[in-house]
């Protein structure tokens, strides 16, 4: 399943994109739910496919199978239900599948490409640290360039969410506790980043994670190794590698992560970025107003998104 | 008010410690909506002073008052509500003021005396890290202490919840954004702090930010400086120091953390700790099994927590 969050009149709910289609999940469940006779559909379907993919998340796979189920009835009965199900797909706009997780945890240093090309050792540990959930923006949104910095920059990053509760899990069992995959920009503000040793900073100003097109579940990806990661600024190629690369892959994140805190379904791991970020390239090559970052991952899609200068309002 | 959350029968809600008692804040606010004639009080106390805390804050100055006036009304008229509204305290196990932050901000060398003794120069902006919310305990719970390091270290920090959405706030105006002030320790796990440059992965460990023993709200403790911070082991005092010291006080905090980011309701601040952690003593103390951690801060009370030798329990 391509899981999304969309918004149509105002509503935020979880859906599917099929084909050029947008599906609302808690809507096609309901639908068939009631179908079969179910009298307290809405409330059943509240339960196994709640109407935001954070909450559906937490129902693991057996949530994801019921929506997959409710997605093959809504195709087939397309008229059986007095609320809209299908849209299409420039009906809605669509946002990133994930939007308040607890945690958005991000790995440094981790394609090993990179690493030797900068003469440095391979890590035995990941580096990590977070962003917020305030960074999140969808696909259909543009970057906000805020006049704090004129050091905007990109980073491409293959991105899991957590699709099951996890606390010290073995590489082996690892991808059991995954829902998906998506693509996620950590857009960073780069001399921010580095006026200290600490990277939050320059890491989560609103706006700085565009996160998309969307979800890949699990079902359908089953091996994270092995794809190609591409990221171009207006056409131009600046950052490529695969997933083969990364030092600590999606199974030993899991493992490392789960065994120091719990994960939660719909935590976000952002697994890391290769070289050509605009900061490492001579002259450097921040991104400004207008500019258009796209990147590419093999069986998980496009995530493109243009920058846009942004005032800071304050609130009142 | 002194707020909190407390569990009582399996629910845990938003309460106010009035001498040795606990009042239920969104009971007390029905119980007063009810005797004014409000046919629909259950659904007007839940929009205005809900069951939790980190619903309360989203409503701001008004909900925090609102709360006080029921506590006045119900300690005035006991026996007026079907629902159990006044606990002794020691009938219910007190919690955090905050159960799940979107943001824990936490801000390193913030102690002017400690910088200038380490010969270091004062910063000119803040250093921020991060932790997440599943670090968060109460004052009644023990510290655990995992088996992953036996390097566990504590750090007394005078803190800050946020009480209105932020962004971009002068100075002046920032003391109107604070819902007030309790007390965390920053438990870190020191070797794991330290094997990367970034702090994340020493400092998220779960049940590592004890927090409480309440919330002293910003109308009650209008000056959150001055104030002496004492931090004991075992009744040995190990950090000594006061709020007056801070390089990035309160205010500048609130100003300079929401030029980068919305800050929320609820959102939780620690704002540094001073000298004497167990890593920096000759030789290195650190927390084992047993040990008690006192730290106490003039106005916002003491928190005190027991270590905890503790297992990972794996999920299913």
């Amino acid at each position: 399943m391509k899981l999304i969050n969309y918004t149509a009149a105002g509503y935020t709910r979880a859906g599917a994109i099929v084909e050029d289609k947008v599906i609302d999940l808690n809507y096609a469940y309901q639908a068939q739910l009631k179908a079969e006779g179910k009298y307290r559909y809405e409330e059943i379907a509240h339960a196994f496919v709640p109407a935001t993919a954070d909450e559906l998340y937490q129902g693991g796979k057996e949530s994801l199978q019921l929506a997959q189920g409710a997605i093959d009835f809504i195709l087939a009965n397309p008229e059986s239900f007095d609320k809209k199900v299908i849209f299409n797909k420039e009906e809605v706009k669509v946002e990133a599948p994930v939007q308040k997780p607890g945690k958005i945890i991000c790995v440094g240093h981790n394609y090993r490409e990179h690493i030797l090309e900068m003469g440095r050792e391979l890590p035995s540990n990941p580096v990590i640290f977070a962003k917020f959930a305030n960074t999140i923006l969808g696909p259909d949104d543009d970057i906000p360039f805020y006049p704090i910095s004129d050091q905007l920059d990109y980073e491409a990053e293959f991105t899991f969410v957590v699709g099951k509760q996890a606390r010290n899990v073995s590489e082996e069992d690892a991808l059991d506790y995954v829902a998906g995959y998506t693509i996620t920009n950590d857009v960073t503000y780069r001399d921010i980043q580095r006026r200290t040793l600490q990277w939050l900073q320059g890491k989560t100003v609103d706006g700085s994670a565009p996160m998309g097109p969307y979800l890949v579940t699990s079902d359908e990806l089953q091996d994270p190794s092995g794809l190609d990661v591409v990221l171009k600024v207006n056409g131009e190629v600046r950052q490529k590698t695969n997933t083969a690369n990364l030092v600590f892959d999606v199974k030993k994140l899991v493992s490392f992560l789960s065994n120091l805190m719990t994960l939660e379904p719909g935590d976000v791991v952002l697994t890391g970025t290769p070289g050509g970020v605009g900061v490492a390239m001579d002259p450097p090559q921040f991104l400004k107003d207008g500019d258009v970052v796209t990147i590419e991952i093999d069986k998980v899609g496009t995530l493109e998104n243009k920058v846009k200068a942004t005032e800071v309002v304050p609130t009142v």
